[in-house]
């Protein structure tokens, strides 16, 4: 299936436009399943168990489970994902960019090692990196645009020709790099006003969208500002402020209420 | 020991500014490793013991290991370079680059879970991405700014404010990421007059310069280019020019050779 197939697909699923970030830290996982076996993968199930029926994709960040050395709780988590919630998309956030050799090699990790419906790279090496990646048609590339990050700034809105540069790089991805329909620019909900210029240079490109929740972003100028004709065309995450709603032994029921409630003020912002 | 000191001792060890690239594509393992129950260790330890005299550095490229779900075989390679040549540096090269919580993960999996001493990032989010690692003065923290890949023209080349992107890279690494003497820049082979901007920009931050060999990169220019002041400040990295020398059953004799003859041919180009 195309993966913009599969991206409609999971947004119709639950009509849901939100992503829970899966962002185990291991400090920070609850005694309850701090001593299991496998804490991550326990500790995942749990919030995907509580959480599916609100979202349309779920989002591990590649990091927390290298850290961990935790790849195989990471594939666990992605197989459990597949296996329960075939419709919701998984997202590696991984922000891959090697030279064209080197990211054959970082496709294969994605997509054919651990199964991901999509990665997260970064465009800074030129979009002949981002080829091997972009030739997977059933797959999504969602390229690094403007971050939610507070130095975002320091070379993203550079200007070049007159031009930002983080829209430069969106002009690349909407005219260039999608003959195959599969590209995603990622801007962070912390740049309200660059999502805007970003969403009308590219009207039809679906954003991911973090930074709502613990980063701070403004719900209601990210949907008003990022939505498509369809009033779809965003794919907007949370990961702090859902897994870890509640420290304790009612975490995955916080978790879902967290989804739920998100998703519902998400809902609210997408004009009828 | 700070980063520049364990720089200057491995340059020191062999004199040699020479790195060997250890990314093992499992489909060009020679028969006589390929069988082994760790392949890629056994390829690995067979270059690195006919390599380690002609060599200040090995450069293992993550995007291998992650791959081939060899993850143990990477930790096993940097763990035997550390052992038998403790002077010799480890760079990981992963190209890591995420927001501030994100990016403490990836300085945890690379210094901690790996014990590389340097590690390649990605400037394009921000110098706030890239302080998890900057603070950690043992290590280096080797930064993006012109890279070998065809297409890396495509962003590092535009101007803004009149310079090119890649040297305001360069001006940061050396103006504001630099406070504890550990940054490194990624300036490739195949674009010398851009590796001189960058050295005459900043005298005095070492260079890991990949693009020789295979990928066609003008060694003499490379050297006069991008030597400072001592005749060093130079990592040059070859990877499939020596490891994939031969693919007979002697492909180790055959990558000792190789990079005795390379590390020569450089040494050749340093003034006296």
């Amino acid at each position: 299936m195309h993966f913009r197939e599969k991206l409609a697909r999971s947004w119709d699923l639950n009509g849901s436009l939100l992503c829970v970030g899966l962002d185990p830290d291991p400090s920070r996982l609850p005694p309850s399943v701090s001593g299991d076996s496998k804490p991550i993968f326990a500790f995942n199930r749990a919030i995907i168990d509580a959480t599916a029926g609100h979202v349309c994709a779920y989002k591990p960040q590649f990091a927390y489970y290298a850290a961990a050395a935790a790849e195989d709780e990471l594939a666990m988590t992605i197989d459990y994902i597949h296996e329960q919630h075939p419709s919701v998309l998984v997202i590696l956030d991984a922000k891959r960019g090697d030279i064209g050799s080197t990211a054959r090699m970082y496709a294969a990790e994605a997509f054919d090692r651990y199964g991901a419906d999509a990665v997260t790279v970064n465009p800074y090496m030129g979009g002949d990196t981002l080829e091997p990646f972009l030739e997977r048609a059933d797959r999504g590339v969602i390229v690094l645009c403007r971050t939610s990050n507070p130095g975002a700034a320091e070379f993203q809105q550079l200007h070049v020709d007159g031009v930002p540069l983080y829209l430069r790089v969106a002009e690349h991805a909407a005219e260039k790099w999608n003959a195959n329909g599969n590209v995603m620019l990622v801007v962070g909900a912390t740049a309200p006003d660059e999502l805007s210029s970003v969403r009308t240079r590219c009207p039809s490109i679906p954003l991911l969208v973090p930074g709502v929740g613990a980063q701070g972003g403004d719900l209601e100028r990210v949907v008003t500002s990022g939505a498509d004709s369809e009033q779809k065309g965003l794919v907007i995450n949370s990961s702090r402020g859902i897994i870890y709603a509640s420290g304790g032994t009612d975490f995955a029921e916080a978790a879902g209420t967290a989804a739920r409630d998100l998703n519902e003020a998400i809902n609210r912002h997408r004009a009828p």
